[in-house]
């Protein structure tokens, strides 16, 4: 989505290339090796009802320009706009659109399919969001279909208006269906792009690995995909929301909206809806605590619940996953503090009052069991690891392999980036390491180390989408997790896998805020946010 | 603002880069031989408020993200998107944030300074909406000092409330005044950015350029820049916004607002106002006809009205200007029928179908001349060539000349772009060429033809502000235009002196509505636009 610096002519033309699908005829445009569709439909939905299959169409579409995203209910400046490049876009309820990256346009390639599914929690986000999701490399590298979707959000598509009558019986899991939606697209379209109907790996990354984690307890998925990813898409402590939570939360929406007829929130401006659904979100964050209510909810047949307070779904048993975080995730929101310097250059003193602060008279203890696990690091960045993710990562994978699921693989992301004289690695980091993108991420990108680390790591994740196992010739071997191997991957200069490298560690290192401790101005020069949120 | 593809590591950290300007000390980044400082903030400003300098601040402020751009009135998707791709971005009425590009960063390399003014008429845009606007390459490659700029625009930057009080005296150009007041930053900072404050070049394309043509009438801008570049920014035709026709439309906007005291209209939100001003401008087109009404507005002595139908400024008369267009502009909509094959592939009865309907009894002596004009193209071409900006260009020039002004350049962009095998040269495409970013346009891209020609054109932009001269080298000779040589640098994979090239076509040529007949779909396959417009 980002421009490359071109050495050939990108062909599109009214007749090449174009994919005869079983609903109609798709141009795209091929560039320098991989061909390239944008902004496919793959469904349409009046709102808070579910998807409905388009019709077909005579003719030729279009699909050489991204497909608008869902409206998101405040879009400020990002405050890690610098570390995690965000691309915007336009903004459109009817956003059921989706791309695709392929090396072939013919039936019969039958090569996997590894389909994105973009983070934000369930908010915002787009397929496109991050110049990391650019999936040239990633098809290039692993000849893969990759594909990336759009899908509802917030208040339109996780909105549980269950209550209000029958025909809102699934409003709390819209944005669900559409992905369900988007994998039955993929499902019944994607052998004439190249890819293998039969072999589905869907990704995600935060709210996009908790999409994957919620789809692995959906019914209606069953078949539709294969194999699935979850990066920093677990936390420690995670609960669904409950289906009383999520019916208060509805219940104020609709009151503060003053309807006379349930029926007008399907057509009241959007921006109302979403100014009424961030007071009562908020609302609800003040009596049951820090937290997202507008997600799925897990209260009919559509979706189980959480595969980590619940049993795993028996249909999904057989879903090999690769599950893994980030060492400082939110956690290294403490580095913001850089405006004081960098701190590897910190002094002992400036270090120890630090650790002292957040740790009390654990700090010893602390910094003594981070030596133990990671010990290249200093004792500042302690400060910067994060429990939250890597701990449920961790337990996630075990528990699938208590329940007798196929195999779990645990990894961890450590490269320290060379921003600001060191940045632990952060939240979002290694999608441009598994995107093969590292060369693009101008705050990560270390010239040999991230593309041999993307080598490696984009590796992993395409032999998983081919084989359901990630280990390849050019990396260690890699254990699936068991009752007691402890085994994590951790991709950093050297790769090496870790067997209960960090219990210790995890044992005493208290949880923190997800978004870290912060007392400094955000990154921005300036105030930040739209002057009128939505 | 694209990421680039990254060879070595980008430097950004506490002590590095960092620029001591009067008002205090800001951190950029170091990319690969080019310091970049993005979202500098140049002013801030009350709405309906000149904008005031900034104070004075202790410790360094980050310039490492984009400050906002500012609101549009409406962000659909735009129908040119594939051909230039749009950058969107978090908007916000404190939007006065500049970003610069430079190889120095000590005082005394005193390099030309290039200020880059975004289009989008007076309403839409930013200094990074295009791709084509980042700066990296033509700092790099011409060794200047680059600069972007976000100003106000449409309902918050134009409105003309002066009727309604002394203290909005200004308010119809308001846009204009922040353009000044980023005039003034540079003028007071840039030599600590390496750049050289007595030899500034403003250069706007399409609404950009009709800024940079105004700024040329603006007494308050005199000494604040010292060369001039508009590119498809002039129109035949064109006239300023009568005065009695903006106190028309800010009397529509404030009734229709139901204020009861005028000042309520510096505090409701922005979409309030700006539904209110796109209804206003909606009557007033039906009024008087398709048009611009929220625009500079020369009704004091601010603003002393276009140089196409009034005097030059006195003041200004000293600045060289480079003026030019391109070829098909607008026009190229008419490309869009693609959907039905690639025009160089029409069969004749198709191509004369459509000139005679575009043409009528003239067809025959327009495609004469076309083909005497342009040699090398074929007839059907000759739907899609532009005569509006054309013209008022070449009469623009001639104009400097009759009134005794420094030297006045003009030229065409003519080059034919692969996509869709063969698409005539569009509104906006030059200005990868000029940016030195042809290799990232992915519509445009030929290679070997678009580094060559890029290295001239940007080699002639970059000697035009160096010497206020664009020739070099690299390429034939140009005069400047007088009073009969009929001077045209054409651009294309011949770059050649055209003298009176077009003069017979223009004679006769008509003049097309300025968004071109255009019967078929939007690029897009969907519907395009927010559901609810702001």
């Amino acid at each position: 989505m980002y421009p490359r610096k071109l050495t050939r002519s990108i062909i599109s033309n009214p007749d090449y290339p174009v994919v005869d699908t079983p609903k109609g005829k798709i141009r795209g445009l091929w560039e320098e090796d991989v061909f390239i569709f944008r902004g496919i439909q793959y469904a349409r939905a009046e709102r808070f009802h579910l998807p409905q299959e388009i019709p077909a169409w005579e003719g030729t579409k279009e699909a050489i320009i991204y497909g608008p995203v869902c409206p998101e209910m405040h879009t400020p400046i990002a405050h890690d706009q610098y570390n995690v490049p965000h691309y915007h876009y336009v903004q459109d309820e009817e956003c059921h659109y989706l791309n695709i990256w392929t090396r072939h346009i013919e039936k019969g390639a039958n090569k996997p399919v590894m389909v994105w599914i973009h983070g934000g929690g369930f908010a915002t986000g787009s397929s496109i969001e991050l110049y990391a999701y650019d999936g040239h490399e990633l098809c290039d590298f692993g000849d893969v279909v990759v594909v990336s979707i759009n899908h509802r959000l917030n208040c339109i598509g996780y909105l549980d208006l269950s209550g209000y009558g029958d025909e809102y019986r699934y409003t709390g899991n819209l944005g669900q269906a559409d992905l369900v939606a988007a994998l039955k697209w993929i499902n019944e379209n994607i052998e004439a792009f190249g890819g293998d109907p039969g072999n589905v790996t869907i990704m995600g990354q935060s709210g996009g690995g908790c999409k994957v984690s919620a789809l692995l307890q959906t019914p209606s998925a069953v078949g539709l995909f294969h194999k699935a990813v979850i990066q920093s898409g677990l936390f420690e402590g995670f609960k669904d929301v409950t289906k009383e939570q999520a019916a208060e939360l509805s219940k104020m929406v609709v009151d503060e909206l003053g309807l006379t007829d349930i029926h007008e929130i399907e057509t009241i401006p959007y921006y109302k809806l979403a100014r009424a659904a961030q007071k009562a979100e908020q609302a609800l964050q003040e009596k049951y605590g820090f937290g997202m209510y507008l997600c799925p909810v897990a209260d009919n047949d559509f979706y189980l619940g959480t595969g980590m307070n619940n049993p795993f779904m028996e249909e999904a048993k057989n879903i090999p996953v690769l599950v893994g975080s980030v060492l400082g995730e939110f956690d290294q929101n403490y580095n913001q503090v850089y405006a004081e310097g960098s701190k590897n250059f910190w002094d002992d003193e400036k270090v120890w009052e630090l650790l002292n602060k957040a740790f009390g008279n654990k700090a010893k203890e602390i910094v003594a069991a981070q030596q133990k696990a990671y010990p290249g690091f200093l004792p500042v960045d302690s400060l910067y690891i994060n429990r939250g993710c890597r701990v449920a990562s961790r337990d996630f994978c075990k528990k699938r392999f208590t329940e007798g699921c196929a195999p779990a693989y645990n990894w961890l992301f450590t490269l320290e980036s060379p921003f600001n004289n060191g940045t632990v690695a952060w939240h979002n980091v290694e999608e441009a390491y598994m995107f093969h993108n590292a060369n693009y991420l101008e705050a990560s990108y270390i010239p040999g180390v991230s593309e041999e680390l993307q080598d490696i790591m984009t590796g992993a994740w395409v032999s998983f989408a081919y084989n359901g196992d990630p280990n390849h010739v050019g990396m260690p071997l890699w254990h699936p997790v068991d009752a007691s191997n402890g085994s994590c991957m951790l991709f950093d200069r050297k790769v090496q896998e870790g067997l209960h490298h960090d219990d210790e560690l995890m044992e005493i290192l208290p949880a923190k805020a997800i978004v870290g401790n912060n007392d400094r101005e955000p990154l921005s020069t300036f105030g930040g946010g739209p002057r009128q949120s939505l």
